[in-house]
Parts: C-alpha cells; sequence; structure tokens
C-alpha cells in the first residue's frame, strides 16, 4: 500500500482552486493522509476571536493542496475516497459573521439593514463518546448533538485557466457543503486540467441542512483519502456514492437552479446505468429520489439528489471504483 | 369517541382554500374518516388517459372539505392529527405533462423549447407487503419502492376573503407536496375566518424529494384525521410535529426564501419554546436542523425545517396537543 | 358618448380581484370617469401617520370596481384605454414600512434582522408645472421631480373561482406597479370570468424602476377609461399598447422568471403579428426589445417586454382596438 | 495628447479576468485606441457558420488586454472614458446556441428538452446612416434598427489570485453586457491587484435589454478609451456615469439580487454624495431612479440602476473625472 503523509505549512495552504501549482504529485492508488485547517485557518480559539478581527478577508477557507494525480487529463474522472475524517482538536467553533449566512442580508441579497451581531460559539469535541457539545452564549441552555464528521470543500481545477475562491461550489466541486460527504463516501470529479490538482478543506464536526447561519461546527481534520483515476470517463457535475446511493451535486443560484442541475444529472446518470429512457429515468427518479440541502449560504448554493442504487439493479458505477476504493480503505484501517 | 364518516359527491370537491362554504361542521375532538380523490380527480386510469385529454384545466388536484370546526377564530390554530393514511385502490398513477414540472419549461420558467412527452405511467400498491411497483414504459424495467403514503395538500381558508387554487402553497397551507405528512403527524394550521375551513386532499403512495416529474405516485386515500383546537394561539406557517421532531415550513419562489421562510420559523420557535435569545437559536437550528426538500414543481415552492425535539429539553409544545392526539388516534385504531 | 361617472363609498372599496360581485354593468364603448383612493386609503395624511398604526391589515391598496362588461366571456379580450389619469389632491405620500421593499428582509424573503425604520415622506404636487415635490425628512434637501400619472393595478377576476388580493400581480393583472400604465395607453386583459369584472387603483403620481422602498408617490387619482370588448381573441397575461410600443408583461418569482414570462409573450405574439418563425421574432426581439422593470417589491415581481411597432410593419393588433379608443379619448378630452 | 494604439495578435487575447500578466503599461492620462475582436473571435462569418462547429469552447468572448495602468493599487479606482466605439466591419453576426438564452433551458437552469436550433443571423452594418438590418431567415421580412454601440465587457483582475472568464460578470466588472456602456461613458471600476489590468471587449452594434437569445448584434470594434486613475478611493462594484446620469451595477443570480446589488449601491452612493440619510436617499431614488436590464443570460445577470444627477445638486463624483476625460476625448476627436 502506498501511504503518503502531507500537513501544509501555513504558507502552504490554497485560497484558490486553479491558478497556482501542486504541492505534490500522487500516483493513483495512493492513500494520503491530510491534515486541513478549519474554515478560519486556525485563528478563531475563543468567544472574543470575532473573524472580522482575526482573520483577513478574504483568506477564508484555506484548502490543503493541490495534488497533482500522475496521468490525470481532461476528461478523465477522480475518484476519491475518503476513509477517515477525524476531528485534529477537542475544540470547534462557529460564528455568525456580518452579511454572511440565509437569514441575514449580504453582499448579493444586498439589504440597508444593519447586519447581525458577530457571535463566536465553542464546541466540545468528544471523539469517545461521538459528542459535540453546543452552549447557548447567553443563559445556561447546553445540549449534545451527534459527532458526524464530513468536509465541506473538495474540489479540481477548472479549466481554461479559472482560478476559483474556494468559498465557490461549481462544477469543478469547492464548498458545496453537503453532510453527505462522510468517511466512506466515494467523490467522482471531472478533470479539466493536466494532473487534476485536487484539494481538499472545510471539515465540519457536523453541520444542519444548509448552514443556516453560515458556518458549520467548525474544525481541523486528519482525513485519509485514497486515489484512484478513471481514464477517458468524464464527470460533468461532482457525484457522490456511497454504499447504498449515487448521489450527483448542483451548485448555483437560485436554489432551484441547483436543484435543476442535481436532479438532471441523476436523471441522465440513471438513463446511463440502466438503459431507460430519460423519460423513464425522469419517472423513476421523481419517485424514489432524494434530495439532501447542501448549503444556502455561500456564493452559490448547493443541492444534492440521491437515489438508492438498489432501484437500478447493478449497474456498473466508475467501473467498480467504490468498492474498490472500500476495500483498499478497510485494509489502511486495519493495518493502522 | 366522536366518529364522523365523509366521502364527497364528484360535485362536492373543491378546488380552491376559501370561497366556498363548509360541507359540514365538526366540533373539536372529532375523528373524521374522508375518503379523497386523487388529484386527477380520479380520470386517469390507464397508460393512454393522458391528463391533458381527460382532465378539464384548471380542475385539478380536488379536496375534501372544507369543514368548519366548531368554536375556530382568526388567531387560533387547528391540529390535525393524521391517524392514517390508506390507498383506496390497488393502483396508482404518475405523468409528466406539458409545461409542469422541475426538469421543463413551465407557464412560469416560460421557454420556446416545446414540452417534454406527456406520459402516464401506472403503479400497483401493495397494501400487505407495502410496497408498490414502477414499470418503465419503454423496455421491461421495474422495481418495487416502499409504500409511504403521505398528503400533498392540507389547509384552511385564507384571510380577507382570498381564495385560491388547491395546487398553490403558501401561508394557508395547500399543495406543500411534503413526505413529511404522514400518518402519525400532527399538523398546526393558523385559523384566519370563523371556522378555520380545512380541507385535505392529493394522497401520495410516495414521493421523491421536490417531486420532480410534476407528480408523485398519485392516489385516492381512505384517511382519519383527529381534529383539536387550540385558541388563542396563533401559527404563523404550517408546521408538523411527530414523535422525535418540531418541523416548519415555507412556500415560495424561488427556492431559497422557501428555505429562509422554514429556517425562520423553525428558528423564532425554537427561541419561543426554549427561552433561547435568537441568535442562540440560530446556532442550534444551523447545527441540528435538517431540511427535507417538499416540492420544487408546484406555483410555489416548499421547503421544510426540521429539528429533534431532543435537542430542545422540554419544551411545551402547542399545550401538548399532539400526545394528546396521538393517544386518541391509538384508541381510534384499536377500536376498529 | 356614452359616459358614466363613480366615485366608490368606503365601504365599495375592494382589496382582491375575484370574489365579489360587481359595483355596476358596462356596455362596450363607454368611457368610465372613477375615483380611485390611494393605496392606504387615503389614511396617510401627514409624516406622523405611520401605515402600520393608521391602517388595517391586509386592507391595503384598495381598487375601484369591479365592473361587469356586458358580453365579456371568457376567451374574449377587454380593452380598456386610460384616457387620462389625474392627481386628486396636491400632495401626494410614499412610505417604508416594516418587511416591505427590495432593500429588506421581508415576510417571504425572511431575515433574523430587525425591520428597517417606518418613515413619511409627504410630496408636493403641482398639477400646472407638472411636477412633484420630494423633501428629505432629515435635512431641508429638496428636489423637483416630473408629475407622470400612472396606475399601478389593473385587473380582471381569476378564473376558477380563485380570488386573489389586489397587492398580488398573476396572469389577471393586478398590482403590477408598471410606469408604462400612463394615459394614452390601452392594456389588455384576458376574461377568465362572465362580465371579466375589471377594477382599476393605486394612483401614482410618479415611480422608479422597480418601486424599490416599496411604495410610490401614492396619489388618488381621477382617471377616465374607455372600455371596449374583443370578441374570441384570448390574452395569455396583460398587455399593453402606446401609440409606438407593443409590450408584453409577465409577473412571477425569481424576478428572471418574470421576465421570461413577458419576453415569451413578446416573441410569440409577434410570431403571430407578423408571421416570423418563431426563432426569428426571437432574434428581432433580442435585439429591438426593451425590458422595463415594474415592480421588485411585491408578492410577484413584474417585467414588461416592450417593442417599437415601427420594426414590425403594418400588423393587426387586436382589430385596431388601440387607435379606435385613442380617438374616442380625443373625443372626449375635446368635449369637456 | 498621450495616444497608444493596441491591436491583438489572436494568441495575444485573453479569456479571463486575472490569471495572466498585462500586455502592455499605460500611465493615467492616456487615450488608448484598440481592436477588439467579436465574441466569436471572428469565426462565425456566414449562417452556416455554427458556432458549436467553428468555435471551441469555452475559448469565446475574448477581450483586449489586460493593461497594468501605472501607480493603480488596491484600494484606487480606475476610470475608463469611452471617447468612441465603432465597428470595425461593414457586418455583424446573432445567433441562438445550445443550452444559451433566457429563453431556453439551460446548463444551468437544466431541463430534460431538447435544445433550440442553433441559427445564425448575418446583419448588414451601415456606418454612414447609422443603422444594422435584420433579415429573417424563413421568409423576406427585413428590417432596420438604428446603430447604437456599446461593449458588453470590461473588467479589472478580481484580488486574491482569482481568475474568472470573460463570460462571468461580478464585482471586478466582466460580460455585463449593458447598453448603456456607450460612447460618451466613463466606467469606474474598483482596482484589486497592482496595475488594475483592465481589458475591454464583446462589441455590440447594438442589443436588446436583457440580450434575450443570448447574443447581440455582435462585431468587432476599433474603440477609444480615455484611462485616469483615482487614488485612495474605492468602488465597490462597477459603476457608470454620462453627462446627465449616475449608474451602479449589480452583476449576481437571480435577477432580484442584480437588481438589489445595482439599487444599493446607488443609495449608500447617492447618501454618500448628498448627505442624505440613508432612508431619505433610499426614498429619492425609489421614485427618481430607472432600473435598466444589462443581460438575463449570462452566468450571472446584470442590472444597472440610474438616477439623473440633476437630481442631486452639484454633488462631487469621482473628483470631476467624468468632465476631464470628456474634455479630453472632445479633444482627441477633434485632434483626428
Amino acid at each position: 500500500m502506498n501511504v503518503v503523509s502531507y500537513r501544509p505549512a501555513a504558507d502552504e495552504l490554497s485560497y484558490t482552486f486553479g491558478g497556482r501549482p501542486a504541492v505534490g504529485t500522487v500516483e493513483p492508488g495512493t492513500v494520503l493522509e491530510l491534515y486541513t485547517e478549519d474554515c478560519f485557518g486556525g485563528r478563531v480559539r475563543g468567544v472574543d476571536d470575532l473573524p472580522s478581527a482575526v482573520c483577513e478577508f478574504p483568506y477564508l477557507n484555506p484548502v490543503t493542496g493541490p495534488f497533482h494525480v500522475r496521468g490525470a487529463e481532461p476528461g478523465d474522472t477522480l475518484a476519491l475516497h475518503f476513509i477517515s475524517i477525524e476531528p485534529a482538536r477537542d475544540w470547534a467553533v462557529s460564528t455568525t459573521f456580518p452579511h454572511f449566512g440565509a437569514l441575514t442580508g449580504t453582499h448579493t441579497t444586498a439589504m440597508l439593514q444593519p447586519p447581525l451581531d458577530e457571535v463566536v460559539w465553542m464546541y466540545e469535541v468528544d471523539k469517545e463518546r461521538r459528542t459535540v457539545t453546543y452552549r447557548a452564549r447567553r443563559g445556561d441552555f447546553t445540549v449534545e448533538m451527534p459527532l458526524d464528521p464530513m468536509h465541506g470543500t473538495v474540489g479540481v481545477a477548472p479549466g481554461a485557466s479559472e482560478a476559483r475562491m474556494t468559498i465557490t461550489p461549481d462544477a469543478h466541486g469547492g464548498n458545496m457543503d453537503t453532510p453527505e460527504l462522510r468517511a466512506g463516501v466515494t467523490v467522482y470529479l471531472g478533470v479539466n486540467v493536466e494532473g487534476g490538482l485536487f484539494a481538499v478543506g472545510d471539515g465540519h464536526c457536523r453541520q444542519g441542512h444548509g448552514e443556516v447561519c453560515g458556518t458549520a461546527v467548525e474544525a481541523a481534520m486528519n482525513t485519509v483519502v485514497a486515489v484512484e483515476l478513471i481514464k477517458g470517463v468524464p464527470t460533468p457535475w461532482p457525484r457522490l456514492e456511497d454504499d447504498a446511493h449515487l448521489m450527483s451535486t448542483g451548485s448555483a443560484r437560485p436554489l432551484e437552479d441547483a436543484y435543476r442541475i442535481s436532479q438532471h444529472d441523476l436523471v441522465t446518470w440513471t438513463s446511463t446505468l440502466t438503459g431507460l429512457d430519460l423519460l423513464d429515468a425522469y419517472q423513476l427518479v421523481s419517485q424514489g429520489g432524494e434530495a439532501p440541502v447542501g448549503n444556502v449560504c455561500d456564493t452559490n448554493y448547493t443541492m444534492v439528489a440521491k437515489l438508492p442504487k438498489a432501484y437500478l439493479g447493478t449497474p456498473d458505477i466508475y467501473e467498480g471504483a467504490h468498492s474498490r476504493l472500500r476495500t483498499l480503505g478497510e485494509r489502511y484501517l486495519a493495518s493502522r
């Protein structure tokens, strides 16, 4: 097993997809052990660390990478299997901040009202008991919620020399902020440039659907990813696969367009996998599909379209990449 | 136990909320046994029954009711507990139809492209095995999916002499098309006019999130509803409660506004139930909430905001209406 | 010339399109002299008259009517030619109010921020000099702007027993709030119910595009309308015609859907009038069309699509109704 | 007068804002004579040149530049005054193309319907008579429309190493596609990187509001721009000034957010220029403002908010840049 560890120095963090050279090259089949910083670059460490004071805008949401995958060319697909995603600290953090979030005016949904207060919440993270603890800032209300680690951000370089801030999700991936991106999941990303140049960041200990206040339970992560390359198979928008489901994503505004993109991709993918006529696939997804909300707060919104694989017979999905990577992940975990 | 049965004649079906007199008056505490017709008025019975030919537009989506609840006045809340929702036939139906659905131009998202083909799918409904069977129209693909009955439409009369087509969801309820509206759930509706004038319809054997093709697995239903009146407590948007969750709804366009309404209501409701400061409640919902999609195809789109009651301690929710109605429902079912 | 005058008593004002009987019947060919109240029902008369205090929600935006047009049946079109629109007082009024307007959170674009302050601005109206005078509430800034009277609201009853609040624009007309609805313009409205049941209200001394703060320079009006009936010609969305332009309207959310509806109607109308192929008409409108914004603050947003008639040769538009009504209007004005 | 001419070779054209070095450096005060290629790179020259066949996606919408302005630093503003914009050829071109335009499903507003036909229209351009001639593709309909040259695309490099496709309008400028960007207009762009790195392209002989079919009357242009640098004055979104009006732009989705951004900027700018309280400025813009639509077809939509300067007294706008540049432009034109 080819295992590579990488922990970025502060000046190696990336704030864009595209526009910068790789931090390293990996062979297909590699298991990568990565450290990812939280969305605040680790600078918000207590309730008095207001992001607008301790962070330097727009240098937020750093990602670890990008990595050049040997042999990846436009028209191929990268398969990134998340073997494990574990909080790197025993605390995590969430905040409001001015003009960000779904229930406040923003720079885009521009309003004349003053912004909401900027408030920081610190969470305790208990990796043994698999919980995070919420504490109200005013009053003594407290509650435990399940630890459910995920990455908000994963993507590749866009094509045609474009470079996008990591905060923005689009067809290249980016800050999709879907809780579906857990350990055990394989993410498929279409390659736009030589080497693909994927990067990962923005770990969350857990997140509600839509990330309504603008941030999740933000945490640095120790994350293990297995990388595979599927030659000659393109992928139009990021897709996910777990043991039981196919998932397509769409990121756009308004939110119905994110929904449309994700459902359209799931319908056409279903049709390709099964040979079903397009309208027959549309009908099947209409009755059997789910639509978990990703984010409704970033510069594009994200929706996921999800279908049980059991409804599709025994389709050949990306040449069996998920089950192969699943096995590789189990071997890796057994070897620790 | 006060049990009343009602099966509407064809000319008693309603196509609006508001604008017509009640079909009957019920006392709070009543258990109502209702028959509801499917969204096509039962006229689509085979693959050659194209809705555009056999239905009379815009007389679609009929509801059973409205019912006048004795004593209901503006500012009160109706609690409707769905004791059971059972398909009335051994078949159900779904269709595309021209200019309706999320992945086609519509009369609102107006496009110059010709409409998609109008196609009918017939489903077998097996109430013993709790399945529905999908059959592709082209080819011999078939698959069973779980039976998961729900009502797409429930609502009351709007205020100020307004009358809305049943197809439209808004603050008065209407065609929200959320799979969360299952047996075991209590729906809370704010009363706008004397008697409330609630009605129920549009049964689905199951539905994917968003009802992407425009229709679900449509079926006539035998449905049992227990009715309670909560005096002096207003409800701004329809809310749902099951044994484990609070739910708020929002219906609007674009879809992010439906999300905003539902999340805003859940945040303010959470704040009221717990005494949490508004931003503390915003934070709690942000990390603990779910956002199941209702519909992304009707004249307004619907989102649901959902939170485990376990995160709130032991709040007093509508004076305990849900658990009282739950008990009444169990007694009713035991008595059959 | 058949001239009829009507001034509604306070209890004759309407707050819905549909859902109430006509205040009178008019023959096609009639000239109607109408008084319309302002959107506040005349209750906001000074800077201390806050709408939220002096008005009774939701009874805002009263209209004068509805009028039954003899012989009008579903499938026909009403032509309403606005001969003159003159302010009834020497003052007018504008306000912000809580949760209304484009640059504030609203009940639909729901936000947690407190609402903007509720402020009233009084305008002087000089009918001789054709000006209105703006005065800042804080400081002594003042400026004159041209008087450009218009009606925000005109419409007919919707079909199928629906009744909509006058504040809402849709396919039946309603509160479109477009400055294009000036004297000299003919409005075409498709008839949905016997008699058509049209009504008019919400006069503005002038209005910026989009009515961004939520209200215009609101005024009671003395308005003269000539009525004609075009048998057997349907109209899908309200259309306008002036001496130089065709106009189609669309009212929906999001705003691009209002744009799409209006442009789609203008393209198909252009194709019908000229015999141009649909894509040729699309191209012509793309290069020659204008798109004046109506409102971006009401429960639906409104866009207008506008094309010079000179680009179309000499099409037959609604059987020449506009020029006939124009002549009738001139005769009426000459007779005063 | 410092006059510099630049005509890019084919391999010097840019397809992004940001991400590439300047083609030259200009001193503030320079008059630049530029050649800009049309949005198809000049490859569509007849009705059989389908863009999808003769163009290489996504290399569309090339711009001339970028130019480094000596002394420009983040926090400054570039003023670009368009002295003249003249078609470089006696023909121009417009097309539909698959999945692009406002009245068709797109990659974002994803639909299952097949795309509209790809059709090319050739226009004759008569610079003497100042007309363009439309010819229907089917039938012999033809009409002249006024020549009204403009640039669809102008912008600077975004900050933080971002690089955006030229097709996308955002806070850095880009493909706003507003007919307001005519000769005689000064564009103000906030500087994000050293030198500013502005570029110009996408000339249109004329354009309807919204560019509904996706393309305008596309033409290569000979364009003369005067450049000035305003130190220490930031500009949040592109602004325009002509002799009579202030204009703010906003580019986003949904279209109401583009409207909100542009109106919000115009309100705050008005408040700053006049000393008016924010709500007083809101009121003034509400009654006196216009809202010309830019594009409703690109990856972000664009709206312009426009106010007569006459309503503001005698404000100091960007230190008088527009009138200085206007004079410089007149001297340049007189010198030819």
